[in-house]
């Protein structure tokens, strides 16, 4: 038995049959892509074809619709999942993506990720309270000072050390040179401090690159892997997730992904994109730009993909949202107050003021949060 | 002696202040991610910070501006260049790339399409005159079905045997089994009738499986292939394009792209993502939706879309332009008059009304396009 899968998109149309045609239309083109007096007869029309399975206004000149597909039309790949879920439709204006529900087929073949919040905490050794990630960068420095800062945060408290995004093969500092140099800095802080600090490299390389960066972060000792799937893909996500002998929780960035939710007439919801395609992909941590910080996200598009990264009913585990941009210690009781426990803190800029001293920014930012924790 | 590379932003601001506020925060966002007091001095500031290079005011709240990086901060890395040229700030709203300058030393770092315009005329043997892709399709075929169709746009005098880019891993039809029986059918077809009509198939897989998928796809007879890179990456076309003993041409596909270029004020202009962009990955061949057909691009958005591909300004090698999206025979004289000559005219749904003479009604578009040659 098989389970279809569902997509519910919002819908611009000036009337009930307009927005028909725009439904029957999406199931179209997300599937045979011919017109529908061309589908042939039997198994193409009977199973492949999308089907409108509710149509609903929702306000004046918009409209709801759900479209279930079958799971043969997406395979085993993530990728031709995705390409199901909004591929053609991505290109046309007045249609957004505001939920998916794999249902029961699709989900066993995107289980989704495989440490999620409580594996990250087993990893990290935080049972309660935030995460406070600290963010290694400038792009510029060389392996040597960016050790020096990871050992820095290992020693101030921080949970995890994660590159910055910008953080690639450049010459300053390259791949192989850099994780080799702070997987050995963290590991030593750790050791001196009796800290459970997890580092996470900056996944990069050129497509043939890719496989073999990653078995050497893993063998050089790096506890997780960032991943930007707006420029790799999310099926690199997903490839890192399954991969069993890797054994690596994956966090995901944001970069080269804003125009999908910046406007509410096209693209995909917040929580859809940065919360349900995460957990869909197996990412265990999802970073988006926090509400008030150099991006303009609102309360309730971060609240959005807090819920949809943290909710119990899946898609497979929870995961933790990481909300990050221009954050800093003076808004951690606020932070605290928007997203309770079970996510990640993202710190950047705002540890560099004293590189020196940055174990001291690190350490009043768990203080901050800690002295917020419910009684 | 290296070159620094430049991208032209479009920046909503109030006033020159802001304005300038908002380049220099995009020069520090797109590089060092860092508040501009915390820079270190020395390779960091002087080498690795973008440079404002230009601003001017282009209408009332509009301006822009053009920021120099240095290939350090990029590396050799397609992906890695992107991520300088708009990871962060696509996240943002009122921030829109209109034009990228790799300059001589990434120029050199990304040659760009090893076959372009004349590479593929040379292959399918059309030297002058539009070339025709018709789109095999839909998804819930079987293989011998597939093949069929193929053989007949063979017959019918088609260029580029296309694979809807919805084909991917699917019961009905999967990649390995599709590819043999559909090129074979295209090298029966070739050698029966004396054409040179490529075949490019669609390609899909888990990360795990694209190599194998890729080598397998040359060794069956595959002449080209399609590739996503809203859903691979722009490094998987980089990756394929530059691997010489694979020497195959790459078309590439626009699914999950759309969001990028649909708003004025946000993402990337038309010709930056389906033209600058393809061509530094190496791209031979850009689709993109055809004005007038099922998308909402306008006539000047698709001609900014041809331009880039096509003029002799680089980067690299002028592409081939490829409209499609609901075209037909009927429009052969409107698209000759746009595109000219240099263009893959994508033929897909309408070709399907009687699947038994596909050969007929690719043979109607040749017809068409020819008799609207200049004399």
């Amino acid at each position: 038995m098989t389970y279809r899968f569902s997509v519910t998109y919002r819908i611009r149309a000036t009337d009930l049959a307009e927005a028909k045609d725009r439904a029957l239309g999406t199931a179209l083109e997300q599937t045979v892509e011919i017109p529908r007096d061309v589908v042939p007869k039997g198994y193409v029309e009977d199973e492949i074809l999308g089907r409108v399975e509710d149509l609903q206004p929702l306000s004046n000149g918009i409209w709801q619709a759900v479209i279930g597909y079958s799971p043969d039309s997406a395979g085993d790949e993530l990728t031709q999942f995705l390409n199901v879920v909004f591929g053609n439709s991505s290109i046309q204006q007045g249609i957004r993506v505001t939920a998916i529900d794999p249902g029961a087929t699709m989900a066993a073949r995107l289980p989704g990720p495989r440490f999620g919040i409580a594996g990250i905490r087993r990893l990290c050794g935080r049972a309660t309270g935030g995460l406070i990630a600290p963010v290694l960068k400038p792009m510029g420095l060389g392996p040597a000072d960016l050790a020096q800062l990871a050992a820095g945060c290992v020693r101030g408290g921080a949970d995890i050390i994660k590159e910055d995004h910008g953080l690639a093969g450049q010459p300053s500092a390259p791949f192989k040179a850099r994780v080799a140099a702070i997987a050995r800095s963290v590991a030593d802080a750790n050791a001196e401090t009796g800290a459970k600090a997890l580092y996470f490299p900056n996944l990069s390389g050129t497509a043939d690159e890719i496989e073999a960066n990653l078995h050497f972060a893993k063998a050089a000792g790096a506890d997780g892997i960032l991943i930007i799937p707006g420029l790799f893909g999310f099926g690199l996500v997903q490839h890192v997730a399954r991969d069993a002998a890797l054994n690596l929780p994956v966090m995901t960035h944001p970069a080269f992904l804003g125009p999908y939710v910046l406007a509410p007439d096209f693209g995909l919801d917040h929580g859809v994109l940065f919360g349900t395609i995460q957990r869909l992909a197996g990412a265990d941590i999802s970073v988006f730009p926090n509400v008030g910080g150099r991006f303009g996200f609102t309360h309730d598009e971060c609240a959005q993909i807090a819920r949809a990264c943290r909710t119990p009913d899946g898609p497979g585990r929870p995961l933790m949202p990481s909300p990050g941009g221009g954050m800093n210690v003076n808004r951690a009781v606020d932070m605290k107050a928007m997203y309770g426990d079970d996510v990640v803190f993202l710190l950047g800029g705002s540890l560099l003021k004293d590189p020196a001293r940055i174990d001291e920014a690190v350490r009043q930012m768990r203080h901050a949060l800690d002295a917020t924790a419910p009684e």
